[in-house]
């Protein structure tokens, strides 16, 4: 007889309402039992801070969130677990039967994936029944959150790289076998110009970049050998990873293999001297053609510093720094009520202020074309400026095509363009000017005096 | 019409071939095209190095693996899709139908989850075809470090909470909604005693733990009215959120809610002085049973603080520091080849070294039952110790039943147990002897004269 397979940890993508945090589901309890389950309320997602050093976000994680949103249910195997959790133990059967016919059908409005955005300032809100709009907070939160990190991080990335190539390398470092697609996609709308990561590759349209392991060099009598095996089976676009015995001998052996090869890798040591020892080979054998790729634990100040160097380095893959975004692993990314039954709400919280009411965004260009500052303001409110959240679910049903992953690699570059000199340098942290409206300011003060 | 729908960026659990980096399939192909992708192949997961600070790291992350392991293919879509990748543009036919037709049939060995380990030593092995071996790199190293750095960070909080209940709160900062189910479990295995992530709860059994959010008490015209809702709906096991407004003002209140309220929360503010005047609210109002929760970008440190000053707090919910590990996000585990061909096979570059062929590793205890040191030997020779490699898959099929969650938990509280305290300290680093037995040492030396 086998044995019992292993439990599955992957969630089920047609079945996500469980990925919550269980207060999640004891509030839609609660609400459902004093009957304000249906009141509708409004939710907005902002930043609170930046994390170090940082001068500005790139928004990213739609994708995902708007699917997930569309599709958000309980199976029936799904409530029956959940019968017989002790949270729910005096829950009547109404509640279960509630939860299997369950559906998002709100409204999700969102500032368009790619663009740069800063602390304070709605980036998406949900308004729908009370019940519903609590429901999706967790699973939203670790999407937008995560590829917003991660967009975010591969944007300087390609700062520091001027220009080359880079390629996203992280899949083996993600959280879990999930965050490797989630990563090759947001560093490729960030600018990135190829991925490892085969799946993201094939659904997403990114172009697929890869060589070979040192395995692949050990598993042959000599490094010789391994070279014109693989230079044989991929004609036309080889790349040799030369590090595994003595780089510079490995450039020596390269510039002999035939077929020709295209590139080099060079993957520990000193990439500076490295590069440059390699070049020098590489030219001097006649093979000025061969580009350099780098690899090993690169983040954009160790880029910046090689090219400033004037390292001779055509592209760079970028792994660990960039998919776990190292440097700042967690965004304080938050999800609050800002208006129930027609209602501003706020937090009093210390160190917490919010501003009630759904609200809009909009950003002011100098004179130059370059953002100026951004105007949060109600949702209701006419002002100058680019608005730049938009519905893109209504009623639970998709209200717009989403963009496709060129477009909003388009709009991140034209973004980051069309940002401040000092807000792209990587020693930030930068300011940038967020204002709020009269209105929000007045609403906010009238809430606080009422100590609500 | 409905607008095109988002294109999803959760992998198919029954199609996880391509989820894996590109070179992974080139040098699958490459081996084909040189007759070589049967030759068998051994490769080990190894840590290099310890994060900064820590003393050990607790093995997690197999029940993914092994599932993931058993259910390895590619969809007949997948293949179809590889056909149109320009790095296989020169590919046979048969490459393709036989990616079609690829299952992992090979071993897989590992030391069980919830073992203390150590950089250096073997945790898993792969023996396979070489095709089939490298393969499963990516989403292997993927599951196992990921799961292995919140186990690990888990058994830095229990010993700081000194037996006080932990509960891990992290899905929504997960880098990704599957993060939240692998940290759930990780966290469990190690010592913590719930979750507030439902699906995880669902599936593994762990207890699920949850109370309310701010925008709850916010939705209601009074905090009053809030907590009287909450706790009519939950009698008997309500926790309260206090510090919306006035946490000692929230105190007061929760103390005179019927129905009687378990436990209150807060979640902001300094929690050593909170804490203290909390108790001594619910003291005096003669509800010295209401426990006190904390929460709120907690760590082992923070905690430790808290308790060795001696601040009266019953539990402790630990999100964004646990689930993003986030003093160290990354860990330097490697799947290197160690055989191929019935030869040993080891890696030059500097500060890379490895030793070749199947290791086994051996762990040993002093007179009063702590571990005192690891040898690392081949996996044919005999030494004294708990031998802590065993097989898992052999031949493509389970070998052998997966421990439950709770045989699991139980290991780790015995593991941790036997360390030597000088490691369980959080203030490390402190050393662990790790040992190479004298054929490895002599093996090795062979390879690294030969040049390879």
């Amino acid at each position: 007889m086998e044995p019992v397979p292993p439990v599955s940890l992957w969630p089920d993508p047609n079945a996500l309402g469980p990925v919550t945090d269980l207060y999640q589901l004891t509030m839609m309890a609660g609400y459902r039992a004093v009957g304000m389950d249906g009141v509708e309320a409004s939710f907005e997602v902002f930043v609170r801070r930046l994390p170090p050093g940082r001068s500005y976000l790139v928004f990213a994680g739609l994708e995902q969130a708007v699917g997930d949103l569309l599709n958000l249910r309980f199976s029936a195997e799904q409530v029956e677990g959940l019968r017989a959790f002790p949270a729910f133990s005096g829950m009547p059967s109404a509640f279960f039967e509630g939860l299997a016919s369950l559906r998002f059908g709100g409204d999700f409005w969102a500032i368009p994936e790619g663009t740069v955005v800063f602390p304070g300032e709605t980036l998406a809100r949900v308004t729908a029944p009370l019940a519903q709009a609590q429901w999706v907070e967790t699973f939203l939160l670790a999407s937008l959150s995560y590829t917003t990190l991660v967009a975010s991080k591969a944007a300087r990335i390609v700062t520091a790289a001027r220009g080359r190539t880079l390629l996203e390398f992280g899949a083996r470092r993600g959280h879990g076998p999930q965050a490797g697609l989630l990563a090759a996609r947001a560093a490729y709308l960030a600018g990135f110009h190829g991925t490892s990561h085969v799946e993201a590759a094939r659904r997403l349209g990114i172009p697929a970049s890869g060589t070979m392991a040192h395995s692949w060099i050990q598993s042959f009598p000599t490094e010789e050998e391994a070279f014109e095996a693989y230079a044989r089976t991929f004609p036309g676009s080889t790349t040799l990873l030369i590090d595994t015995y003595d780089t510079l001998e490995g450039a020596r052996k390269a510039a002999l293999v035939r077929p020709h090869v295209q590139a080099v890798r060079l993957d520990s040591g000193d990439l500076d001297a490295l590069s440059r020892g390699v070049r020098g080979i590489l030219d001097g054998a006649g093979r000025p053609d061969i580009r350099i790729v780098a690899s090993g634990d690169l983040d954009e100040f160790q880029i910046d510093r090689l090219l400033a160097a004037g390292a001779p380095i055509d592209a760079f893959g970028v792994g660990t720094e960039l998919i776990t975004s190292r440097d700042a692993p967690a965004l304080s990314m938050v999800y609050k009520l800002v208006e129930s039954g027609g209602h501003g709400r706020i937090k009093l919280s210390p160190g917490k202020k919010t501003y009630p009411m759904a609200k809009q965004v909009f950003r002011r260009r100098d004179a130059d074309g370059l953002y100026s500052g951004d105007l949060v303001a109600r949702a209701d409110e006419q002002h100058d400026g680019e608005p730049l959240l938009s519905p893109l679910i209504l009623g639970g049903r998709l209200a717009a095509p989403l963009p496709t992953m060129e477009q909003i690699r388009d709009r991140c570059a034209r973004q980051l363009a069309a940002l401040p000199p000092r807000l792209r340098r990587l020693d930030g942290p930068a300011d940038y000017p967020i204002a709020y409206s009269d209105i929000l300011e007045r609403d906010a003060r009238a809430l606080m005096e009422q100590g609500a």
